[in-house]
């Protein structure tokens, strides 16, 4: 097969067979084709598209590129989770503990963060102690003991995805449609799960800025689970703030904690439960979402989620003296409070430019081996719709130095619409797909 | 400046700055920029375009890349020709000994061939002894003494061009009208020349299939040269059958020393003569294109055009027995005839098709290293609108082996379209834009 003739296919608009699409995925995975031909092909596919057969195709190459995580000697209906990614959006920590509370294993494989803080894993890092790097035997023991594991994405699995994200990052093919839903089920199937819940966020502080696209994404990513036998439910929900209030590592650990102990309510609480209460509904463990949602929110009241949260910490090495004393917890030195500057009503947040502050704190990436300052992060104080008087304190911003923090501030403040009058406030859930 | 959000921009269709793209060409021609990106914004810009400014600043920086081709110290005004390529396609080795004789300095640096068959300078090294790696103080001397000097290009000149086609070759993202005119007009504009006569070829057997992007391609070129200065001239003429006979490297030489001779008129003739007499007209030698053909035709009755090529072949070493005796050029030895299959007229030939058999019997490169076989070719026998008779000789091959005839004549067989009426003729000149 000659690959020229493949790109050249593409960039007409063609559509590829699934010999070609397999082709494609050895020469990436075995190195046989050169990274300047890849990223020619990946423009094109870009800008060309792929539809839904050539999507499942690459899907199915890309997840079987390398090892496939066998879950089958785990007894039960095995749930994963997987969020597009938000700001403050830290509900994996609160509904996983919760789920696995209710008897349904919960089997997560994990990213690092790159842009506006830090992902799950990052933040289960910033925890002492607590190891991420679980092997696939290990993962077994913990899912059979305790319903749950929370892990680092292991070596072996999709080689492929890992080099094509590579140079999609490199090379300005990021925010394809068919290239993300391959990338994120590809590690999902491979991952070995039964149901998959997604989270696909939409608005001014995620990778999809409208409706439109984010229901395309969704419809795809279960269009492609469903071709390989996965249950599959995406909840497309809204990114017009950051969802919780604390943005962050460590930050976002406190936040969850206070959320498993029922201290706080709120949209992240709200989202947690309507995935959670999903993935119930695919394990078979609940016949309705609202069910589902009252079963967690028990869970919560009970004190079993934060039971099983302290179980996940003890089983992977984390400190559990955290969730008494969140002074074990790190936080950095350097403070700054960010004052409204008049009256009005808190009427729009430009999200990314709020994830953009968290990075400047050195809570998130600008590139991928980054380290980051555990420590660091912006707690909000206020959300959509909250009256606000001039002078009044918007955000607290926590980092290294005061200058980063004074970085920090300047895009708040750009980022913070304040309106005379109070503005109707976006819905949390836009849509379910399943 | 980041060459990841130049890239966004172009494959959102944006238009670039010219410091954008000074960034890139520097990037290119300096390595700082790695393959993979430079691949995938050429796709982007495959895809998205690039308008008549950017055009021309990409031209502009690339002709800069390297070397600039003064010929200040050469009296005159001074012209060169480009051709896209054809089949059969030889006008340079007519013209240019004819344009020289009257007077005009005609410095011409060419390449090889990719495909059909050979370019201007694997023709001229057919011929034994002649010396195509000319000095540029050479070069100057032979311009200066005789008006002519037929070279390969200099190795500083344009190397971002060299990088860019090199990776345009093999990822799909070499037929695009704006990086064929940037990549042609960068390298005349390079070599010196005061005027250019370009003649863009369309048809089966073209780049250009069609007059409307023939069209686009001439303008854009003729443009980029007004933009820097140059005169410039482009004449589309049609590549719907072998412009001449011959085709092959020495079997070529052989045609145009015909035509020099005065023995054989025909396209090869005419369109030679129509370029010639355009470059006199830049040059202001003539008035008219009329007048100009007239001169040069002249130049062949009078054969001062054949004494100009003798000279040519002294002052670069080549042996100019062969003027008189054809055996002192190579011819390989394996021959074939292809017959008509049936009664009718010829009324379509896929002239692309002719040069793939071209190519199979060696007479061109399928790959850039590829040693070319300097006697293999095909001689055709007729031409559009001939009366044929089943049995008729319509083409013979020359080449090393019995197989590589078999395996041309079908690609000539495939080629040929014998229909029961004679169809109309396409026309030689479609158009002039100057």
């Amino acid at each position: 097969m000659n690959f020229v003739d493949m790109i050249i296919k593409k960039r007409e608009g063609g559509k590829l067979s699934k010999e070609e699409i397999a082709f494609f995925v050895k020469g990436v995975t075995d190195g046989s084709l050169p990274d300047y031909q890849i990223s020619s092909f990946l423009m094109a596919a870009f800008l060309k598209g792929m539809d839904t057969e050539e999507t499942a195709c690459l899907t199915m190459e890309m997840a079987h590129s390398g090892g496939m995580f066998d879950l089958s000697s785990v007894e039960g209906f095995k749930v994963d989770k997987h969020s597009t990614g938000g700001v403050a959006d830290t509900t994996t920590l609160v509904l996983a503990p919760l789920v696995a509370s209710v008897g349904v294993p919960v089997v997560k494989m994990s990213g690092r963060g790159l842009g506006f803080s830090g992902g799950t894993i990052d933040k289960l890092e910033s925890i002492p102690g607590f190891r991420v790097d679980v092997s696939e035997e290990e993962a077994l023991g913990f899912a059979k003991a305790g319903n749950i594991v929370l892990m680092s994405q292991t070596e072996n699995l999709t080689p492929a995805d890992k080099k094509l994200y590579a140079l999609r990052d490199v090379t300005g093919t990021v925010d394809s449609i068919p290239l993300i839903a391959a990338s994120i089920m590809s590690k999902k199937i491979a991952a070995g799960a039964d149901g998959i819940v997604l989270d696909v966020k939409c608005g001014s502080g995620a990778f999809m800025k409208d409706l439109e696209s984010a229901e395309k994404l969704a419809t795809t990513m279960v269009e492609m689970g469903r071709h390989v036998g996965r249950k599959v439910t995406a909840v497309i929900s809204g990114m017009d703030q950051p969802l919780g209030m604390n943005i962050g590592n460590s930050l976002e650990v406190m936040e969850a904690i206070h959320v498993l102990k029922g201290e706080v309510g709120g949209d992240l609480l709200e989202v947690s439960l309507i995935l959670g209460a999903n993935m119930l509904l695919l394990a078979g463990r609940v016949k309705t979402e609202a069910e589902g949602k009252a079963l967690l929110l028990e869970q919560i009241k009970n004190g079993e989620g934060l039971k099983k949260f302290t179980e996940l910490l003890r089983q992977q090495g984390g400190d559990i003296g955290i969730i008494e004393d969140f002074s074990l917890l790190p936080l950095s030195p350097a403070v700054l409070s960010v004052k409204a500057e008049k009256n009005g009503y808190l009427t729009h947040m430009d999200t990314a430019l709020i994830g953009r502050a968290a990075q400047e704190t050195g809570a998130g990436r600008a590139y991928k081996e980054q380290p980051l300052d555990f420590g660091a992060g912006i707690v909000m104080k206020k959300r959509l719709g909250d009256a606000i008087t001039a002078g009044e304190e918007m955000a607290v911003i926590h980092s290294q130095t005061e200058q980063k923090c004074q970085s920090a501030a300047s895009y708040i403040q750009q980022a913070i619409t304040i309106g005379e009058k109070p503005e109707p406030l976006p819905p949390l859930i836009l849509r379910i797909i399943s």
